[in-house]
């Protein structure tokens, strides 16, 4: 085999590009990769492993030399051109939320359902950053003494809002420390483009990412209630989010509570984190070793720290959980996805 | 009456120059303020209500001719002089940490305990900033309904940590701005400056506020722990925090989930909050209204939104909690209760 053919489409975006420098680094075999982005990036150049990289207008017909196509343009691109990539034989890994919730699509952490992948029909979805971070921290807690329930409270960088939203944070930041006052700072973006009302981000927290929905939780916060169940194959499991965009430029934090089926101790779950696949236990308060955004910057590790029995519940555990939303919450977990297909040969299957 | 002679203890810091405005709004009866403060600020100048205010040292015979002394200068000046300035006659509210789990000494949040304050000895407590604001919100839901368990995350800003520590904030984002690499930021005092090491807070979150303690909880999460069982009076109350420092300047945030005794509707618990005390209710998902720290600046209310049920547990509560830190958090809290003592009749009582 002379190695795939990889398409990634929206690959001038914030993960776009981590998704050319993921495969830059991949043991996957590549034979080529194209890039395609909206139409005023046509033309210009991206770089694979040195080599010149024209971006493409996307068609139905520019996944007819296609292997794999990644995508992060918008689920609305997704719609639109994922089933006609499939119909030209390529498998679809999508990082939107367009397909997560499909039945006939898996929704995949390698760490924790790589099996899944077995049943896919072309279509295989990424999930959502803030899910993937906290399934590679508890699927370990997970398999040992089971989870009866799940409380969450996000730390979420703005680079999760895309490329533009950083610019804006940095500006709004700058703005704020040359003293301008708060009306004059460029406020068009956050807390969600596509939302009528924008506020700044500069040395605040918005617990707002993505639209409001159902009995007022966000759209992000029904993605990890709704994700977790379905990446972890069980509908029983209690799960409930609170999101909130801080003034981050890249790197998720996750306060996490979990409250086991049996009981474990702290330094058994530590044990547990040491050995398990993905993640980088940090977690010693005498030497304040804990994990920090900015340190998860560029790694593709799942860091956690911070792990603590609850003062009064026997089977409460709270934990800290770190992780690069650009990598392991976007471009790295779909390029694993990529890798493990291959491994578990089930391309051209 | 000509009014009281009011002792500010740490008057150039950042609460302490927040006290001085909060008494130069305060309708107490004010005869005259001094101002104490350490060795480098003595001789400086401080305004009260356009009035000049020398900075003073301090000595034991300070409090001589001083009604109510205001201490925020750290727990080693208020242990080695409240027990003098009451000696002297004086009433103490302390904002240090010092004497709150002193079960001779009230800790008082006026909207919920105010009662505690008869029992006073001389000296009164304010409690940790982060407690405060929560107590505010979660009151009025426990006179309606009972509260089982707490559980806390905190996003919480830096001028808690002091005026230093803002400036090292703004330094390092300027740094990070002008893409200076990470080892030339200035790094001296964060996340807790009498700790051993030290890291950059600016994109960053830091899950450590004040040093580690008994089964790797921090301090400042045991304050939380500790002190919302001596305000509620109820040591079976379940609580455990999660603290974490954001890098925002002003204003704490709090994802707060509360389990209550009783059922209680969201639509009950937004009339609670909009007839408590101290309140203000900022919860329209429809119109992105919530709760944020930088409106929080300058402000006295906690401010209340992001209201929910919790999707699987019938007497789970969500909710998102800001207030200034520097105000209702501490420097408008200690001048409340002076209001309150007055009110209630209990200086020189």
């Amino acid at each position: 085999m002379k190695g795939y053919r990889i398409a990634i489409v929206g690959a001038t975006g914030a993960v776009g590009t981590k998704m050319i420098q993921m495969l830059e680094q991949s043991t996957l075999p590549i034979q080529e990769v194209r890039a395609f982005a909206s139409k005023h990036s046509v033309g210009k150049t991206v770089f694979f492993r040195q080599k010149k990289v024209i971006i493409e207008a996307l068609v139905p017909e520019s996944f007819e030399e296609i292997d794999l196509a990644l995508f992060s343009a918008g689920g609305s691109i997704s719609k639109e051109f994922a089933s006609e990539a499939v119909k030209h034989g390529a498998i679809v890994i999508d990082n939107t939320s367009y397909f997560r919730m499909d039945p006939n699509v898996p929704l995949v952490v390698p760490e924790v359902n790589k099996e899944d992948l077995k049943k896919h029909q072309g279509i295989i979805a990424n999930p959502n950053c803030s899910t993937i971070q906290m399934m590679v921290a508890l699927e370990p807690i997970r398999q040992k003494v089971g989870i009866e329930r799940i409380i969450v409270s996000t730390y979420q960088a703005v680079s999760g809002a895309g490329a533009k939203a950083v610019f804006e944070l940095e500006q709004q930041t700058q703005s704020y420390l040359n003293r301008l006052p708060k009306k004059e700072w460029q406020t068009d973006i956050l807390p969600c483009g596509s939302d009528q009302k924008h506020y700044p981000l500069a040395f605040n927290a918005l617990p707002q990412i993505d639209v409001f929905s159902e009995d007022d939780y966000t759209f992000e916060e029904w993605k990890m209630i709704n994700e977790t169940k379905k990446i972890m194959h069980d509908q029983t499991i209690k799960v409930v989010a609170t999101c909130v965009r801080i003034p981050v430029v890249q790197g998720h934090s996750e306060s996490i509570y979990v409250e086991t089926k049996e009981k474990i101790d702290v330094s058994e779950v530590r044990e547990l984190m040491e050995k398990a696949s993905g993640v980088c236990l940090e977690d010693d308060p005498s030497q304040q070793i804990y994990p920090q955004a900015l340190n998860s910057v560029n790694r593709k590790e799942t860091f956690v720290g911070r792990i603590r029995k609850d003062p009064d519940i026997e089977k409460g555990l709270h934990l800290w959980v770190v992780s690069d939303n650009l990598l392991k919450g976007a471009a790295w977990n779909s390029v694993q996805i990529a890798e493990t297909l291959h491994e578990m040969n089930l391309i051209h299957g």
